[in-house]
C-alpha cells in the first residue's frame, strides 16, 4: 500500500565485500531509489558498502552520511548520538513518496549501522516506513572459501563478538554439536587460539581477515599465528564430528 | 587456475524463496553454467530450488537429480545412500572442462543437500573441483519481515534444530543476551511455545511457516495458536533487551 505523500527507507544489505554477493533485490532497490545513502567515517572518503556498490552497479550517485562508528561498550552513547544526528539528516533528506536505500555491510538487522540509524529515523519521524533486504553475512563467504560444511543434520550454530574474550566463547567451543563463528575478534586472537587448544578445536579453526577487501586473507587458524589481526576477522569453527 | 580437463561442481545458494533474493552471483553462475543441476522428490516435479530459479531468471534447462530427504536421524543412512547414488548421477553427467551449478535452497554449507552430495562425489571421483556460493538463509528472510534487529552491539546468535525440543533449546533461550533462531520446529511448536513462556521469551517470538512460497505466514508465535505447523517453518526471538 502506497502512500503518495509517505517517505520510504530501505535498509539494503550490500553482503560482506564481493560485488557480485549482492542480491538481485538489493541492486534493483538502490538502481531505482530516489535517493541512495551510505554510512561513513570520514565526509571525504567512500565507506566500504559504497565502494562495493559503485563496483556492482556504477558510479551512480550516494550521499555519504557521517556515522562515527566509534567500538566498543563505551562507545554506546557516542554511536547513539551519532546515530541521531545521521537520523536528522535522513529525515530532511527524504522526499514525501520518494524512496530512499541505505547500503549497509553484510546483513542490515546483524550488527548494522542501520537498526540503530533506522530507530532514530522513527523516533524523529514515525511516519517513515522502514524496511529492509537482507545481505550475505561475512561468515558466509568465509565458510564458502575455505569449503567446509558449517551446518549439518542437527547441528546448530553459535555467533558470538569476540571483543571480549571470555566463559560465553569457551562455553561455545565446548559444545561439541555447535559451530562457532566469532566476530570482531582480531585483536583478541590469541586468547581465542589458547580456548581453541584446550577445547581441542584449533585444528579445525579458520580465520577470515579483511574478508571481501582486495587483500584479503583465508587461512587456517593454526598457521596464523596468535598475534593480534585486523578488527574486521572472523573466526569459524565447525562442530566437532566424530 | 583452471585445466581443460576439469570437472566443476558448484553449490548454488537459491536463497529462501523470493526469486529476489538470489546473489549476482549466483544468477551469472546458472546463466553460464554447461550444466544446471537440481534436487527433487520425484523426478517429474520441480523442487523448490528450480522453481525459484525459473522464476529468477527464466526458462533455462535444469537436469533433476532425485534425492530422497527423509527427515530425523532415523533417516541418516537412507540420505546417504540416496547421495552416494545422485553423486553417482553427477559424475556421469559432468564433462571435463565443464561447468556444472547444483542448485541449493538457502545457503549451500547450512543444512543443506549439497554438502552431503559433494562429499559423495569426491569419493566417487577426487578430481572434480568443489565450489560454493553463499545464499541468504530463511531465517534472515524471516527477520527483514517481522522488522526486528537481530543482533546489536555484543549480541550472540543461537541457531537450533527442533526436530527434538530439549534442553539444548531451553538452555539457549534462557540465556538473555542471545537471539534464538529454531529450524524445523514446526511439529514441535506446542513445545517451543512453553519454553519461550517459561522463559519470558513469549511475547518477542515471530514464526514464518514456508518462507519464500506464496503461501508464505509470518506471524507472532503468541498469535499462532500450539498446534503443529508445516516443518519448514522458522521460530526466532531477538535477545532479551532490558
Amino acid at each position: 500500500m502506497e502512500h503518495k505523500g509517505k517517505k520510504y527507507l530501505c535498509g539494503v544489505g550490500v553482503g560482506p565485500g564481493d560485488p557480485k554477493l549482492l542480491t538481485l533485490a538489493a541492486a534493483e532497490t538502490i538502481r531505482t531509489a530516489d535517493l541512495v545513502l551510505a554510512p561513513t567515517s570520514y565526509k571525504d572518503e567512500p565507506g566500504r558498502a559504497e565502494e562495493i556498490v559503485k563496483k556492482a552497479i556504477g558510479n551512480i550517485p550516494i550521499r555519504r552520511i557521517l556515522f562515527d562508528m566509534t567500538k566498543g561498550k563505551s562507545g554506546i552513547e557516542l554511536r547513539k548520538s551519532a546515530a541521531l544526528i545521521a537520523a536528522r539528516e535522513i529525515v530532511n533528506l527524504l522526499q514525501p513518496g520518494g524512496k530512499a536505500a541505505f547500503l549497509t555491510l553484510g546483513d542490515p538487522n546483524v550488527f548494522s549501522t542501520f537498526n540503530l540509524i533506522a530507530n532514530s529515523v522513527s523516533s524523529i519521524d514515525p511516519g517513515v516506513e522502514i524496511s529492509s533486504i537482507p545481505g550475505i553475512m561475512a561468515f558466509q563467504d568465509l565458510v564458502s572459501r575455505t569449503g567446509m560444511t558449517l551446518l549439518d543434520e542437527e547441528e546448530s550454530l553459535r555467533l558470538l563478538v569476540g571483543l571480549q574474550v571470555d566463559s560465553k566463547i569457551e562455553e561455545a567451543l565446548m559444545d561439541d554439536s555447535s559451530a562457532v563463528v566469532i566476530y570482531k575478534g582480531g585483536s583478541n586472537l590469541s586468547a581465542i587460539v589458547e580456548l581453541a587448544k584446550k577445547t581441542g578445536r584449533l585444528a579445525e579453526g579458520w580465520i577470515g581477515v579483511k574478508i571481501g577487501l582486495e587483500e584479503s586473507e583465508v587461512t587456517t587458524l593454526q598457521s596464523v599465528g596468535d598475534g593480534p589481526v585486523g578488527y574486521l576477522s572472523t573466526v569459524i569453527f565447525p562442530p566437532k564430528r566424530h
